[in-house]
């Protein structure tokens, strides 16, 4: 989910597409630099009327949601509806976990760091992340250059003593491998940043059951400007401190988009328990299953660059074995360790993020799996027509 | 406006009436202490339809929205309605300023305090504001430990040399007097906090034309559940490090918000405009007219209180000379220092913000004027009921 942030800073100072204004013309660059969820759009779009919700003039005026739930503005029906989902796909343990939501999970990434930064130390909590990780985590950490927590880079290798707060993407961002925690210390506070752990990315093999577990509809519906995450913690005291986080923050979440989030939730509910009906997630994951194998073929061919492999695993989900399906391509180029991946594709007006930027190196890039049709098209035609001095190897 | 927030942490671990759980007997204590703008329902269930918007399953998926605004994620339908609404009121200047949106104002303050940061300096530059100021400032400042800006207090006090910045909050949020920056100081930054700038709390007597004026829908039309607030920006750099706060903080704000925010201050301009339409602003200062008349006897007829008292200005919006009627009312005990208001207030059931939290004394009290009129009739009640020592002085 998280692929947006730190790509939006650099597309406002480079002249790149975005999806509103590509002309589509081979002469501009494609951008999939951030991970804009459009593709999903085919499947709401077939929904027609079925998700429609009505805000009246009179609707939810007040701060206050109508909910007696800890985290005081979380509206009851996003809460019920986010529980049901879990179970329904069954990612997640959400029976003995407090809800708290956010205005997209990277201001939950915030409101964790603040609830688990110890408050009686004079020095800041380190933070870390295994390599390559979610480019955002650094900025998010320091942007604000917090006394309460900084960021301390790989987690890999990462061998201080004392407390640490370690980010745990799983499948990871940006390479889609499924993690585990890394660092060998007995005080670290762990934060699951489970945004892709859904049915059209990965294998659903067993609910995840965590202190500390990040989502977010943007990955999971597509829905990306609601702006709405949520967490789900087991620990009283954390709950607390997070919602505190997010009243001092931004005194709670939009009511209108919390409304929405329970109305796409539900409706995608629904059909996942009617065999009748056509499943959100076997849809997606359809789509993105021709899209790798598309993609796959296109690297084949053109022999330049490696491609992350995944294991076939059982997904409890669709009863079937299935291969990862990954939000993001990371892409690296075969050749040496001089090579610029990103600059490659950028002369050939593909707008991708360097591996540089996941605490990586240069020859890798990321590549969004979730453009519009269009947009994925021309970048396999791009992709296919680069010639390079490996070229055929 | 900002009135909620501080708040809701201390409601959170009080047993105190929130607008959905009050059941109105007299037993439960009435909660005046945050800025819930309920009153506006009564005009919005008025209007029926006429604000009616609906979204579609496949609406608003993308991060980006349609414009080419400075910030990307600005709607621009909202920004259009926001220029729109200040032109027909007459309360600020936008044309040579860049629109920012923000979840809330809260989220805006940080913003700017985060634009206006120096980067090159060791030590965090000073927040000041003069007292009583409003009481969610120094938490927002400092609730994450900033190393960019750290609360320094009463501004009237200061006298520091060098950078520092200035919150200006006028009217001001709790007493509601019309203020101008304090600290004699050539190096400073100036916020100001134009919540209150509407026709139903004060007079207009001149656009607001500054730097950095943050406005929000909770306290212009009522809305505080959408959480949508704005700044008007005049300095290119400093729109920019904002936009660039809200990226990393929320990756943007909910679209659905915007677009329902966009709505209502369309139905609003619109109504201003024809003669022959009841007009929201005389509506609500007809409101807040009635209730600082009543409120107003009580404190009279009962002599155990001061309120704050306001100039007749002329208003170039409704064309007339009218007083303040601020969406806070600031009572000061008669007695001695060692009043202790707001413990007195809620010994008759009526939960009010203690004057130290807004840097000032504990005679003093905020209390909401925003509630519904089924609230602020028991708090008039409640409020005459008190007997004192001075009672009848």
């Amino acid at each position: 989910m998280y692929g947006t942030d730190g790509c939006l800073v650099e597309c406002s100072s480079v002249p790149c597409a975005t999806p509103e204004n590509d002309t589509k013309d081979t002469s501009t660059t494609i951008n999939l630099d951030h991970g804009d969820p459009t593709m999903y759009e085919s499947y709401w779009r077939k929904m027609e009327n079925k998700c429609d919700i009505t805000f009246n003039g009179d609707d939810s005026l007040s701060y206050f949601a109508n909910g007696k739930s800890l985290c005081w503005f979380l509206e009851s029906k996003l809460e019920e509806q986010i529980k049901r989902l879990h179970n329904v796909v069954g990612n997640a343990i959400v029976d003995d976990h407090y809800t708290i939501v956010g205005t997209g999970s990277s201001q939950l990434m915030q409101a964790a760091l603040y609830a688990l930064s110890p408050i009686d130390q004079l020095e800041p909590i380190n933070v870390v992340s295994a390599t390559p990780f979610y480019s955002a985590y650094p900025e998010v950490t320091d942007f604000v250059r917090s006394g309460l927590h900084k960021w301390a880079g790989d987690a890999r290798t990462y061998e201080k003593k004392g407390v640490y707060i370690e980010f745990i993407t799983s499948p990871n961002n940006p390479d889609g491998v499924i993690r585990e925690p890394v660092v060998n210390g007995d005080q670290g506070k762990l934060i699951y940043d489970l945004a892709y752990y859904w049915p059209q990315y990965t294998a659903i093999t067993s609910p995840a059951n965590h202190n500390v577990m990040l989502f977010t509809i943007s990955k999971c519906t597509g829905h990306a400007g609601s702006r709405i995450g949520w967490a789900l913690v087991k620990d009283k005291e954390v709950a607390r401190k997070m919602t505190k986080f997010m009243e001092i923050s931004t005194i709670g979440v939009s009511k209108e988009a919390q409304l929405r989030a329970a109305k796409i939730l539900e409706v995608i509910s629904e059909r996942c328990l009617d065999p009748n009906m056509e499943n959100f997630f076997e849809y997606s994951q359809s789509l993105m299953t021709d899209r790798w194998q598309r993609l796959r073929q296109v690297v084949m061919a053109n022999g330049l660059f490696f491609l992350q492999k995944y294991p076939l695993e059982y997904c409890l989900f669709t009863k079937d074995f299935c291969e990862s399906h990954p939000a993001f391509a990371w892409l690296i180029c075969k050749g040496g360790e001089e090579e610029d991946c990103e600059k490659l594709l950028k002369e050939h007006k593909i707008h991708t993020r360097s591996g540089r930027r996941f605490g990586s190196d240069s020859r890798s890039v990321r590549i969004s799996m979730l453009s519009r049709d269009e947009d994925f098209n021309i970048f396999l035609q791009r992709l296919m027509a680069i010639q390079g001095p490996t070229n055929g190897n």
